[in-house]
């Protein structure tokens, strides 16, 4: 495992394609430096119709995972992204041509749900979605709001995804990497390859990839 | 109005308090250089649980409104935040003391819709809300989906909420200005005031300040 995660350190997730993955990738810490100011991030925000089919290294990933909701004040667990009621109820799950990884914040790691190359079942019929090596699907899990009728939960874990997928957004934009949130993708299909329970909910992707 | 315009740019929104406040604030080009490394900003991101009372200046509310929901791309009046099938359903209104506005990207000004204080519409009973003297309010106007049921627009408004109000979130943490995203608020008294249509749903607000 150890010598495994050197290679993915200096190289990329290439090589998970080859093999079987690993259950559990640790990230590298984030780069709490990195990135161009805000501003500057926001004025080439931007939603790619097209993607480059090369897979991004793991500092990348790291990084994107973190500034999509990682913990930002380990004190008190709390994220780069608000939720209602601090409910934090969005997962990340990151698809891969690998298999499909469970983002753990408190960990900062990956965790392997299902292996092989399930990405069909998010870009569709779309096939400019297709050039993505990476994927990450936003579900929100709705029972960790403690109070709220059925609907607005379901507003509250619509907001709350709108939130974190700006964070990926952004943190694109201000790397040059091609991304766009998408609602389109293959519900029924996921939920049962996720083995998803009925509070959980499907809400957006984002597929990711680096510059042409 | 020119003389007006001088004395916002140099000072402050302050100046509104005192008089019959103007139909119409031309707001400050956006500096698209401001701003700390986007890592940087959202290791400082946090909700704020209290507020400054001194009123923003007005580069300070156009940088915001522009990082906000701006125009990015003026060739095709594209924003700096997604929305499906880019409907650009969320119009902001920014709740002064001195009345309430309505933000134009197009013409990157603000636009007078009621005169008068009405933040306690917004605060309801949350005290510390008070302290903020601008309050930017998201409301979706689901009629610009062409298309999808009712309960998908509804989805859709308030993921395309989200993104918007992790802008401001974000532009915030920059500048270490206060900020929250909120739902609670007058619902039914803010749709009056503002002469709403029912396709216009108010979905979140976020009052802001300076830090103290």
């Amino acid at each position: 495992m150890k010598k495994n995660l050197i290679i993915l350190f200096l190289f990329s997730l290439n090589i998970l394609t080859n093999a079987q993955p690993p259950q559990i990738i640790k990230l590298t810490p984030p780069d709490t430096l990195r990135g161009i100011p805000v501003m500057q991030a926001l004025a080439h925000r931007t939603s790619a119709s097209s993607y480059d089919t090369s897979e991004m290294k793991i500092k990348d990933i790291s990084d994107l995972l973190w500034a999509a909701n990682g913990i930002n004040r380990p004190e008190s667990g709390k994220r780069t992204a608000a939720s209602s009621y601090n409910s934090q109820d969005i997962d990340l799950y990151l698809f891969l041509k690998a298999g499909v990884y469970i983002y753990n914040p408190k960990d900062h790691q990956i965790e392997l749900v299902v292996s092989g190359d399930h990405t069909d079942l998010i870009a569709t019929t779309q096939e400019f979605v297709k050039g993505s090596r990476q994927i990450i699907l936003l579900v929100s899990d709705i029972s960790r709001f403690k109070k709220g009728e059925e609907s607005e939960k379901l507003r509250w874990a619509a907001i709350d995804a709108g939130i974190v997928a700006q964070n990926i957004m952004i943190f694109c934009a201000s790397e040059g990497f091609l991304a766009r949130p998408r609602v389109y993708m293959e519900n029924e299909q996921i939920r049962q390859l996720l083995k998803l329970n009925e509070d959980q909910h499907l809400i957006l992707n984002i597929p990711v990839s680096y510059n042409k």
